[in-house]
Order: structure tokens, then sequence, then C-alpha cells
């Protein structure tokens, strides 16, 4: 008999502690974060010197709340592989106890998920934090920074869903937390930065080539 | 008793049978099929309508070369699982068990192996063979372009290397060839990308702030 509710049923977790909060509560506290954090943004963003447009404001949110989680929720994951066995309630663990029910390797630290996991919170985060400042300076490295962050996210994840998919795609405990964490959670990172790719791919080219035919007229 | 040379020596693999060539007939194959694509790029590269600058014409040699590999040995890796077991000779075939003295996870298919070689044979491949001609005619979107695919080799291979570390580093047959395969041959795959990505952030930068400026001026 498994001490555990996640799958597979032969995954060895010594020590594992159930959660002490509600789903819901887990749930409400991340919303609530996320809000606030979204709606300092945006009141910051308006009180920029510049006149940043709509989707300037959005991709700073993006960039501040993934940023933040990379830093915060991903940071403390990384550093505390017994996770699964706190008895004192401490949010972050609940919250990844709660995850693993849609993906148990982050209970097995899975090598290719604590890899992916590494690069996001060393790399990806604090760089992610000033892309944030970039695009209030209006900063003309703002879009390579930008495209160069949403490829590593959106590399990230679709080698996150190619091993897990190799493997057996045997990670979640039912249907129900397959496609709610799993799938649209893990989704929400490959959708989002691809774009972000997009956008940034077309404003640099057009830069490229606004340079190259000033460049070929003038000299 | 372990019917291959491989490390770890638990790993199994059903039927394998040794190499008939020599080590030196693989890397000469190898060295010649290489330094024939280097001098075609380079003489091709001089018959450019352009002036193609050196770092352009070794640009262009790396993304045949790489896109090659990407497209050809790895391809054939991608699609052979059984490659071990082959008895004809086959000279792809060959590559690879040589190779797995470096690093048996080629042999084993370690799942993030697989993730990163797939990502390399479907997209990074085909789109560095593109690299080759968006540079021999000047097009603005080359340095994005080479941008975009040095970060994926880049991450790939950090993620290579991350992986095989966390996991007890133990893929190598002896010291030898885990200097000569996997450190030597791996870390092509993160220093010129790396040189790369550099290059073309500096390009990409440059031409934002001259279009910024420009159209501060005019607008």
């Amino acid at each position: 008999m498994s001490n555990h509710p996640y799958s597979p049923r032969d995954l060895i977790l010594p020590d594992f502690t159930p959660n002490l909060r509600s789903v819901s509560d887990v749930h409400a506290w991340n919303g609530a974060a996320t809000f606030l954090v979204m709606y300092g943004i945006w009141v910051l963003a308006g009180r920029s010197s510049l006149k940043l447009s709509k989707t300037d404001k959005w991709l700073m949110i993006w960039w501040a709340v993934s940023g933040l989680i990379h830093i915060i929720h991903e940071g403390y994951w990384l550093f505390s592989p017994e996770f699964y066995k706190d008895k004192s309630g401490n949010y972050f663990a609940e919250v990844w106890k709660e995850y693993c029910k849609g993906d148990s390797r982050y209970a097995s630290r899975h090598s290719a998920v604590v890899g992916i996991e590494g690069i996001a919170v060393i790399i990806v985060g604090p760089a992610s934090l000033f892309a944030v400042y970039a695009i209030a300076k209006g900063k003309s490295y703002s879009y390579i920074l930008q495209l160069a962050l949403a490829l590593v996210q959106f590399y990230g994840s679709t080698l996150y869903f190619i091993t897990a998919f190799l493997e057996g795609d045997n990670f979640a405990m039912d249907r129900d937390h397959y496609y709610k964490y799993f799938i649209a959670q893990g989704g929400t990172w490959l959708l989002f930065p691809a774009l972000i790719i997009i956008r940034c791919w077309k404003k640099i080219s057009a830069a490229c080539e606004f340079q190259d035919q000033k460049k070929a007229k003038f000299y």
C-alpha cells in the first residue's frame, strides 16, 4: 500500500505527509498573490514616463508573474528536495504537494525536470524581472531579451512534455489532475512564450530590415 | 557478464554486436566528410554575389556542418533504436556504437537525450541549412534566425550535461572516452553556439538601437 496519492503507485516517498490546507485554500493564496502582482505592475506601468501600449503592459505582467514564479515557487522547489515530508503547513510545500497530483516527477526529482527548473530559477527568473524593467524603460535590447527568454521557456516546456510522453505519460494520479495541472498549467508555458516569440521575431526582423535599407541608401 | 563495453555495467542491450570497422576508420570517414562539406561551403561562399566576410563564411560552415550532423547522424540515431544490434557494418550504426563509449545514454535511449535530439533533428537541422542560405543571401532575418538556433543548441547541450551529472555521471566506459567524446564533443555544442549568441545579440541590439535613434530623429 502506497503512503501517497501520486502515480505511479510504486513511487517511494518515505515520510510523505498530506497537505494540511484544503485544495481551494492553496489555489486561493496563489490566485490572490498573482492578482496583486498583476495589479501592481499595471499601476506601475501606467506611471511610466513613456506611453506604454496595452501589449507592453501585458508583457510586463507576463515577465513579472512568470519571473516571480521561477524565482519563488520553482526556487523553493529546487532547493527543497524533501518538501513532501513537510508537516508545518509551509505554503510552498503545499503548492508542490498539490501540483504533484498532476506530475509526480516533481516528487521523484526527475533529472530532466530538475535541469529545466534549475535553468529557470537561476537564469530565466532574474532575467525575466530585468525584462520588466527593459520594457518599462523602452530599452532597445528589450525585444531580443524577451525573445531569448521566451525561447528558453518554450524549449524547456517542450522537453518537459516530451520526456513525460516518452516515459509512458503515467505521472498524474487521475485524468482530472492530468488535464488541469499537467496539460493546462504546463501548456501556459508553451502558449504565451510562443506568442511572444512571434511578436519579437517580427519586431527584430523589421529593425534589421530598416537598418539594411537605410545603410544601402546612404553608403 | 555484460555483452557490451559500455557503462553502467548493468545496462542491458540484447544482441549487442561490436563494430566491424576500427576506431580510426570510423573517425577517418567522419573527418573526411566534414572536411569536404567545409571546403564546399567555403568555395560556394566565395562565389556569392555579396562580399561575405571571413566570419560569415565560418558561420555558414558551422550551420552547414552542424545542420547536416543534426539531420543525418542524429536523424539516423533517432529512428534506429536498435542500431547497437547492427551486423552489417552500417557506417552510422558504427559511429553511434563508438560514441556510446563516452555516453551510453544513446544506447539506453534516455528520455532527455531523445527529446533534445528529436528537436535537433526535426527543427534545428533543417533550419540550420536555411541559415546557410540566409547568410549567403544577406537576409535581414539571418541574425535572429542564427540567435534562435544557437540558443536552442546551447540550452539543449546544457540540459544534456546537467541530466548526466544529476544521474551520477557514470555513462562513459573510461576517463579517456569521457573526456574525448562526452566532454570535448559535447562541449563543442556549447562553445560555438555561445560565440554565435554573443555576436548575434550585439548585431541585433545595434540594429534595434539604430532604428530607435532614427525614428526619434524623424518622427
